[in-house]
């Protein structure tokens, strides 16, 4: 089976990268220079029409958008399990998922790329911090969520602790102070151990050397 | 089992609603009248603390987010087959979940609640303007997936066709003439012909007069 994850450093698509070297996945990455604009390019859209990353390429078919790309990668590898078990476990997990794309990335999008919402330059700093407001909401509930843990669900790692760890590290990259946030931070510190995650901070940073 | 759908009219609690009804399930809903907040209260914050609907209450447990919803109906109503059985079409379904959720309903949002935005209410017109703009690149992408299909995954129904009609028919409600998606538009049609979703519309307008 070849597998290729549709990569840029610092964008969502570390998640999925997380993961796959949890499960011990053999994959090749397409790492894409988002600030060169390569995942518009025409090459890009024929893999990825939504022009976004990550995509993974499962010999030849691509499967978009994180929820599902995980997903696929825990019914693929179920012996990592990076999915909890017990099936409203496995459904809380999955609603994890959900609020990470839906409920927190925009409130990172809106801090990172305030054009797209107002393109009147003059407005781009409440933009900004209205985003920072809502992302400072989403963390909040993720502190209490984490509460006395050490994952997300049970004793394992999984797909919720690896792209909630992309949302908070992301969020705190635009220069707000988080570590109000104790239990995030935690979170942060425990999933930065990880061979796996090592392993995808080697590679962002052979990455962005390249680009 | 008791199953309650926190539920509003017009809000994207109405993909559960309809899938729930397709599956034959015996079920209340909690109806909240978002205009006047009930949402933000703190009675509704103990059952959901993110203040959204749709969440579905089962036996005491609560679920947010809609693709966990959507898919805890269908694990519990298999025969209604509202996922593909096909294990990659599966993810391809979960996908298009995904992508409502984190692709189009943002650029919903950033049409009905400028405000969040940019709470300059100069930049209102700016905000909505480009929030249109995102969500035809969705549709247009929508148009190409629904070529020559009755359904987005085969010949049922199924839990894509409910959340992406209630994106494309709330796309509808910021007053844009939407008809030269000719595909989106007979798949709406065809949506609102099933006996599941006139029982929405009548229920709709039965908590809309209440309100």
């Amino acid at each position: 089976m070849n597998i290729t994850l549709a990569f840029a450093p610092g964008a969502c698509a570390i998640a999925p990268y997380i993961l796959l070297k949890e499960a011990g996945a053999s994959f090749d990455t397409l790492d894409l220079n988002l600030g060169a604009g390569e995942h518009h390019k025409p090459e890009y859209l024929k893999i990825n029409p939504k022009g976004k990353v990550p995509a993974l390429i499962v010999d030849g078919t691509v499967i978009t958008e994180n929820v599902a790309i995980q997903t696929w990668i825990d019914r693929q590898f179920p012996q990592a399990g990076l999915m909890p078990s017990d099936p409203m476990q496995y459904i809380q997990a999955l609603s994890v998922l959900g609020w990470c794309g839906s409920g927190i990335h925009p409130k990172l999008t809106q801090q990172a790329r305030p054009e797209r919402y107002c393109d009147d330059p003059s407005a781009a700093a409440r933009v900004k911090a209205l985003g920072h407001e809502g992302m400072v909401e989403q963390f909040e509930l993720a502190e209490q969520m984490l509460a006395g843990k050490t994952w997300f669900f049970g004793e394992r790692f999984g797909c919720a602790d690896a792209y909630f760890y992309w949302t908070f590290r992301r969020g705190g990259a635009f220069g707000a102070d988080l570590s109000r946030f104790a239990n995030c931070m935690a979170h942060r510190s425990r999933v930065e151990s990880r061979p796996s995650v090592k392993a995808l901070l080697a590679h962002e940073e052979a990455v962005k050397a390249r680009f």
